[in-house]
C-alpha cells in the first residue's frame, strides 16, 4: 500500500518563504537570496537546471518575494508550485542579471546566500552592490530547512520505506559473477519499482572497493568471498532516501563477522545518542566512541551522517566541531563505517528523525549480516 | 568506421595548466582557482561531482599546481589522468578546507575563480584571506578554453558526426501516436550507440512544446500534422555535441514550411558571419537580421550561440554585447530559431569551429525540413 501525499500547494509556499523571510530578519540580515537547488525547491518546489543564466529567489521581511529569471526560463517557473507566491522578473538574454536583481536588495544590506549558488553570481553582485555583504546559508541560516513538519516527515517516512524495500529484494538476486554495475542497476530498478522519481546513487563497493567510501560502481566482478557495501537512494515525492547495509558473498570469517558486528554497534550507539538537545558531533562522537574502542578508529575516516529532505544530501552534519543542537523534526542519517585498504569495508546506515523524547528510524531493514549469492 | 583517441596524459594537463598560469599572471591575477567541473576537467581530466566538500585547484605561474581535495576523495583524485602533474593536500571531514588552501594564496592577490565554484567556497576564503579579490573565469580569463587544440577539434568533430548518425537514424522511427519522452528515449539510446559515454538533453517538443525552447520532453502525444524539434547532444571521448534539427509529421503547411526555411537562412547566415576577426555578437546580428528582415523577429527569443568542448554548453555566448573576436579553434553553437507561441517552434543548430578562412561545421546532416512519420 502506497501513501497518498497532496502537492504542496502556492499557500504552503507562501508560508515557508514568510518564514524564511522572518527567520533571515531575525538573524540580522537584510534578506535571503535563494538560488536553484534544494533551497530553491524548498521554498518554491521550482527545480530548474542551474546555469551560467541566473535564477535567483529574492526574499525580505514585508516585501513580496521575487523570483528573477531567464526570460527563456520563464514559463517553467511560472507553472511552478510555488509560482502564485511569487513575482516572477525577467531578464533576456544579452541584459545584465544584476541590474535586474539590484533594486531589489537593500544597497548596505547583509544577505544569507545559497552554498551552491554560482560564484559568477555572487561575484555579479558583489560588483553591482560594493557595499553589500554576504553569508552562506548553511553558516548564517543553518535551520532554514532542518526541521521538518509532519507532511515532510510522511514523505521521507515513504521513501525510507521504499529503500528498506528495495534492499530486502536486492538480497535475492545474484552477486557472484555479476559486476558491481549490474548489481547497481538493479538498485537503480527496484527504488524506482518502489516509487522513486529519481536516482541519486546506487554504490556497490565489493571487496577491496568497498574500503574507499567514495567508490560508487565499477566494473569489477563480484567474487564469492567478498563484503560488499550497498548504500543506496534518491528521491520518492520529492523527499530522499538514503540507506546502507553491508552483506557477504558466501559465509563470512571470523574477523569480517567482528568488523561487521563492531560497525552496528557503532551505528546502534549513533542513534541512541540522537534526541533532542544533544548536538551533532554527539551523534558522531557516540559512533566514533565504539569504533575506536575496538581499534578502529583510523579506519572510519569519514563524519558520521549528513541532513536529509528535499535532497539526499544537506547539512547538518554531524561531525565533530557542529555544536547545532538537536530538536524535534530534524533528519540525518547516521553512517558509521570501518574501511580496511585493499581488503573490504563495512558502512551501516539509517535516516533517523529526531522525536521529543528520542528519535526514530526511517530505515528498518535488518542491519544483521545477510548472506547473498 | 570510429576514430582513435589517445587519451590526454599528465604532460598533456601539465601543458595546460601551465599554460593557465600563466595567462592568468599576463591577466594580472595572482593565480586562478578551479573548481569541479568543466574547467577542472579541461586543466586535469578529473570530473568529480561538486559538492560542499570542498575540492579547488590552486594554478599560479612559477607554483607547482595543488589540488586541495576531501580527504575521503584523495584515492580518486590520486587516480585522475592529471594527477602525475598536481600535488594533492587534502583536509578530514570538520576540518577547514580554507585554511587549508589560504597558505597556497597571495594574501593580497586578485584570483580568477570558475564560475560555478560554490558561494559557500567563494565566502569561506573571503572570510579567511579578507584582503584577496575574486573575479569569474569567464570574465578574467574568456580564453581559458575556448580555443581547441587538433586533438581536441578532433574529439569534437567525432561527436558531431555522431550526432549526425543519431539524428539521420531518428527519422525512421515512428513520431505519431507515440510520447515526446518515447522519442527521447529513442534519441539517447542512438547517442550511445554512436559512442556517447554521456547523454546531456535530449530536447523533443512536438507541436506547441516547440514554441518554448526550454521543453525538453515530455508526456505529449505527438499527432500527425505536429512540428517537432529536435535539440540532443552528449559527451563522446570527453567533447561535447549539439545539435537542432526540427522536422515534421507528414505534409507541412505553406506557413511551416516557409518558417522553417527563414530559420534556415538564419542558420546559413549565422555560420557565414563566423570567421577569425569578426566578433561573437556578429554571429547573432547575421542570423538575427534574418529573422527579423521576415518579421520574425519578437519570435526569436534567445541569444544565437554558446561555446562547446569538455562540457556541451560554456562560453563564449553569441549575443548582442558579446565583443570577444572569433578566433581560429573557437567551437560553438549556431541556432537561431522561431517561437510561435501556442502553435510551433522551429530551431536549426550546427556546431562549428573557426578556422583561417572562415569555419566549418561538425554537424552535416541535411538541414532541409524532414518529414517523419
Amino acid at each position: 500500500m502506497d501513501h497518498d501525499f497532496d502537492p504542496f500547494t502556492a499557500a504552503d509556499y507562501a508560508a515557508r518563504m514568510a518564514a524564511a523571510a522572518q527567520a533571515a530578519a531575525d538573524a540580522g540580515l537584510a534578506g535571503l537570496l535563494v538560488a536553484p537547488g534544494p533551497d530553491l525547491a524548498h521554498l518554491t518546489g521550482y527545480r530548474p537546471v542551474d546555469t551560467e543564466r541566473m535564477t535567483l529567489l529574492v526574499l525580505a521581511a514585508g516585501q513580496d518575494p521575487v523570483l528573477v529569471v531567464p526570460a527563456l526560463e520563464a514559463p517553467d517557473a511560472a507553472k511552478s508550485p510555488g509560482a502564485g507566491a511569487l513575482t516572477l522578473r525577467d531578464w533576456a538574454d544579452g541584459k545584465n542579471p544584476y541590474a535586474v536583481t539590484s533594486p531589489l536588495l537593500d544597497v548596505t544590506g547583509r544577505f544569507g546566500v545559497s552554498d551552491n549558488a554560482w560564484a559568477l553570481h555572487l561575484l555579479g553582485l558583489q560588483r553591482e552592490l560594493p557595499a553589500t555583504s554576504y553569508a552562506s546559508l548553511s553558516d548564517a541560516l543553518p535551520m532554514l530547512r532542518a526541521v521538518k513538519d509532519e507532511r515532510e516527515l510522511a514523505r521521507l517516512a515513504a521513501a525510507g520505506e521504499a529503500a528498506d524495500a528495495a534492499y530486502e529484494q536486492i538480497l535475492h538476486v545474484p552477486f557472484a559473477g555479476r559486476r558491481e554495475s549490474d548489481v547497481a542497476a538493479d538498485l537503480d530498478a527496484l527504488l524506482r519499482v518502489h516509487g522513486h522519481s529519481q536516482v541519486d546513487f546506487t554504490v556497490v563497493g565489493s571487496g577491496p572497493n568497498g574500503a574507499n567510501p567514495h567508490h560508487e560502481a565499477g566494473d569489477r566482478v563480484i567474487r564469492h568471498g567478498d563484503m560488499v557495501v550497498l548504500d543506496f537512494g534518491g528521491l520518492k515525492h520529492g523527499y530522499g532516501s538514503d540507506i546502507s547495509r553491508t552483506v557477504h558473498v558466501g559465509e563470512p570469517t571470523e574477523e569480517e563477522q567482528r568488523v561487521h558486528d563492531i560497525v552496528r554497534e557503532a551505528q546502534l550507539a549513533g542513534v541512541a545518542a540522537a534526541r533532542p538537545g544533544a548536538a551533532c558531533q554527539d551523534v558522531d562522537r557516540a559512533a566514533r566512541a565504539v569504533i575506536t574502542e575496538f581499534g578502529y578508529g583510523e579506519q572510519f575516516i569519514h563524519r558520521t551522517g549528513h541532513g536529509i529532505g528535499v535532497t539526499t544530501h544537506e547539512p547538518p552534519y554531524m561531525v565533530e566541531g557542529e555544536e547545532q543542537p538537536l530538536v524535534p523534526g530534524m533528519c540525518f542519517s547516521v553512517e558509521p563505517g570501518i574501511y580496511l585498504p585493499g581488503r573490504f569495508g563495512v558502512r551501516i546506515e539509517d535516516i533517523i528523525t529526531v522525536t521529543e523524547n528520542g528519535c526514530r528510524s526511517f530505515n528498518n531493514a535488518s542491519r544483521e549480516l545477510a548472506l547473498v549469492e
